[in-house]
């Protein structure tokens, strides 16, 4: 940021009065922007036993399987940013069931929510953000091909949960860049 | 948004390419100002059966009382954000118990994210945006005098989850404005 979007004056980084925290605040106007967190919505579309991935068309991780997520819209409930997330990268309806997973992810300030959801029929293909999308059963998910620790962590939790026939929500604090 | 905060272009509202929905583009630069959800992270502290309540001394909602809850800051846990919020407004150390409530408000595109907490030691007071900070037993919670929907409810839940002694995650979407 180096401009003031309500001015166009400069900006700089300092902390505001009565505040604790370094903000961008405009040099003109004295408006204060502030920046904060990004909510990825997303869902683990079930169908007969098996679960919908995509192949991502887009970096990063071009090419690596994932679950439909994407950043939260203005005006939408979380359970509707799962869905239309699963309408637009793999052309499928759902119908959302629990909040399974919260992940806080601070390096990159998001906080990744996924959703159960099951299709409302077996009809998918890939959106403009995938290059292809499938079923797969459980022996069949490419673990080693996965596009974030998220999408394997909540997989993982998924088939532990099946076992039992409990589908808590579960929620874990990635602290530090993998790798 | 008027400018654009890369090069101090005037910005106006339409369909990025490839995109479906309106976002504030530069005129000059092209880039493009993407606005989301924010997260409202808070706790619901408690101390040997009761439960920490905080009187507003902000609007909205002046004098009315809430849980110690806030904006998530970047490069926080959703769980450092309602231990930090809780030690803002009512200058108490909590450990950070389970996530209990989670509500979707998009009417203002805020998700209102609760944990259930408890007091370190039977010490608070009011911080800069609280008049006053008080234990309340079960009988004494001041019901007409809360300050939003999000307060009533989760205080509603937990007193009957109570009596079970489950506390699982509620969630729910408030689709319209109350009143």
């Amino acid at each position: 940021m180096k401009f003031c979007s309500q001015c166009a004056g400069v900006v700089s980084r300092r902390v505001p009065p009565g505040d604790n925290l370094p903000r961008w605040v405009c040099d003109n106007c004295g408006a204060i922007h502030y920046e904060n967190p990004k909510i990825v919505a997303g869902c683990l579309p079930r169908w007969e036993g098996r679960i919908l991935l995509c192949r991502r068309a887009i970096e990063p991780r071009y090419g690596k399987w994932t679950v439909p997520a994407g950043f939260m819209e203005n005006g939408e409930t979380l359970a509707e940013a799962a869905a239309r997330e699963t309408l637009e990268e793999a052309m499928a309806r759902v119908q959302i069931d629990r909040l399974y997973s919260v992940i806080s992810i601070p390096y990159i300030s998001q906080v990744y929510m996924l959703f159960l959801g099951d299709l409302l029929a077996p009809e998918f293909g890939p959106g403009d953000e995938s290059l292809e999308v499938r079923l797969f059963k459980q022996g069949e998910i490419p673990w080693e091909d996965l596009a974030f620790p998220s999408v394997t962590m909540a997989l993982r939790w998924y088939y532990e949960d099946l076992d039992s026939g409990e589908f808590p929500l579960h929620t874990v604090d990635f602290e530090r860049r993998p790798g």
